[in-house]
């Protein structure tokens, strides 16, 4: 073997939910939104190509400031409490890299994001996952010892399960001494985000992201809140990355998708309602799930094995998530689309189901 | 201090060329190009805000495929061979993470990007700076020591200097051992890639990007041409960064700016030219300089020091860079704008010149 190759970062690579490039499919697997943006980001990229196109010839504002204020202002922060990155995974890669420097392993959920593990080994960071709970619930009492940090996603992905604010505080307390991130990536549809602790506690990230609720996935915009002293030193990581992460349509279109608040209600409302008939709908197919408030269902068919399901829903060109790892490897993970994608769904799951023999 | 700043990564972040918010300046600070993109960017855009808005509520394509099959298309090499990022900022921050994971030093010209100590000190990689000669050349011979990896720009930035292929290849054949790191950013105004010699040396990595040629400094992209095996390495560390770096803005314009090669092509020779003709009129107005084949010129005025030139300029709202630090803090680094900017900042400088008194 060259020897050059002694020199090479060996990693097991996070591998995301498939993304077909075949037409006319049913995509409920990697958790985005079956709306489009909210109106005014069309507006702002057309006006940006008609208007604005000689732009592009100048690199971007490095701080982002238009977006960095906007999000600010609609969350009632200052924007040096605010930072902006390439999607919430962007930010949370910076963050491990920035906070989790300790000797001691950072703690983290053994089912959850697959993603933490992947950038706890690229830095090489010592970590411990904590078991959750026979229900999937996160015991708090696990994240008393000590460590060289804390992060853990509310809503949990892939369980949906939500935790209550006082629990979220009661492990932010009983860890002063190092950086508790909150990944809220599916906070919006139904939670209450642990933004107003990072006023109260200097020591808590609180990640946000563009891709779910806001239907942005495609544009790369992720966000955490902070304390000052926080963002300061996320930003100093991310100057010493890369000055201009983010491009001048993200800039445009993700201020755009900030400001119209009706429509970001009322779509998360929407996809709360679909998600609660289709709780009704599984539960009628034979399904038990955690208690969701994503926009995701993760969902267990009392007779037939996950791995079939999920191959059966691909030959009818719908796609869902299935992680064959212990523990989990009965459960779907389900995206929760338009009522008319989750019908065809159900209908598919029914003659799955019905078809079944052992 | 509270001890989660213990756990915090101290870093001196590199500090990019200012991006002023006023209108109506001469901006030749930050070796953007003075023309727009190719005209099928803008049609592009356009099409993609009128018909494929719904398109950003899903992930991008995480592989990139379409803007790296179009990359390899045009230069002929195979798609294994290229990988994209959020810049060549991007792409070298990954490339450090990477490769470069000796205890050995790595090793890079004492005047050069200044971005490469800091990406060095980010993840810490021990590193010794190779000084110029005193006519601001590289010497191959300094790169024939053992180390930990060699990365040096060719055309050299600030000094803009070019180093023939077969200097290149010498570097790349003293370094089997580690990977070699060819950063041409500056390239296409007049250089010689050394692309073809991936395909020789499986160790190379060349890096060029969308910014300065091809006027997309603001869609941030960047790429690299190596060996299937290093751009395998790359993607590895990458997927285990962010699955999807490039969103679908910056795919379906970086596509269109690559096809146009009759525009491409056209634009530089443009720029060149007007290059030429600055040689000349600096030389007229007592300035000295190497001999440039980018897209600036790294000079010196034999009266005025370059801190009261570029402060001077600054003040007629003409932006030129200027580094205050040992050995080069009597130059300033001139991008070339178009022929009427260039002409506004002769006529100021002549009137700064004249009008200057010790």
């Amino acid at each position: 073997m060259a020897s050059w190759k002694d020199n090479v970062r060996r990693v097991e690579p996070y591998v995301p939910g498939e993304q077909p490039k075949v037409q006319n499919i049913i995509k409920l697997n990697t958790n985005e939104n079956p709306y489009p943006p909210a109106p005014g980001v069309e507006a702002a990229l057309k006006a940006f190509a008609s208007q604005d196109i000689d732009l592009l010839r100048k690199y971007p504002d490095p701080s982002a400031s238009a977006l960095i204020d906007t999000i600010a202002e609609y969350y009632g922060m200052d924007s040096d409490q605010v930072f902006v990155g390439v999607g919430s995974d962007d930010v949370l890669a910076m963050a491990f890299l920035t906070f989790f420097n300790s000797e001691k392993p950072i703690l983290f959920p053994n089912i959850s994001y697959s993603f933490y593990p992947v950038w706890a080994e690229l830095y090489r960071i010592p970590y411990e996952k904590q078991p959750l709970t026979d229900d999937f619930k996160i015991n708090p009492e696990d994240y008393y010892k000590d460590n060289g940090g804390v992060i853990f996603p509310n809503p949990n992905a892939p369980t949906a399960l939500y935790m209550k604010l006082d629990a979220v505080e009661d492990i932010i307390r009983h860890n002063q001494d190092v950086v508790v991130i909150v990944d809220e990536a599916y906070i919006d549809f139904g939670g209450t985000s642990a933004r107003d602790l990072v006023n109260k506690y200097e020591n808590v990230l609180v990640v946000q992201t563009f891709s779910k609720s806001r239907s942005m996935a495609g544009m790369r915009i992720g966000y955490a809140f902070g304390s000052k002293a926080l963002i300061k030193a996320l930003n100093d990581v991310k100057f010493s990355f890369n000055s201009y992460t983010m491009n001048a349509t993200s800039l445009v279109a993700g201020v755009e998708a900030v400001k119209d608040k009706e429509y970001f209600e009322e779509h998360c409302k929407m996809i709360v309602a679909t998600r609660e008939r289709a709780k009704e709908r599984l539960t009628e197919l034979g399904f038990t799930f955690p208690d969701s408030k994503a926009n995701f269902i993760f969902a267990k068919q009392e007779k037939v094995p996950a791995s079939v399901l999920f191959e059966e829903l691909k030959k009818r060109n719908i796609f869902v998530r299935y992680f064959k790892q212990p523990v989990i490897d009965q459960y779907l993970r389900i995206t929760i689309g338009t009522d008319d994608e989750m019908e065809q769904l159900f209908v598919a799951l029914k003659e799955i189901i019905d078809g079944y023999s052992i």
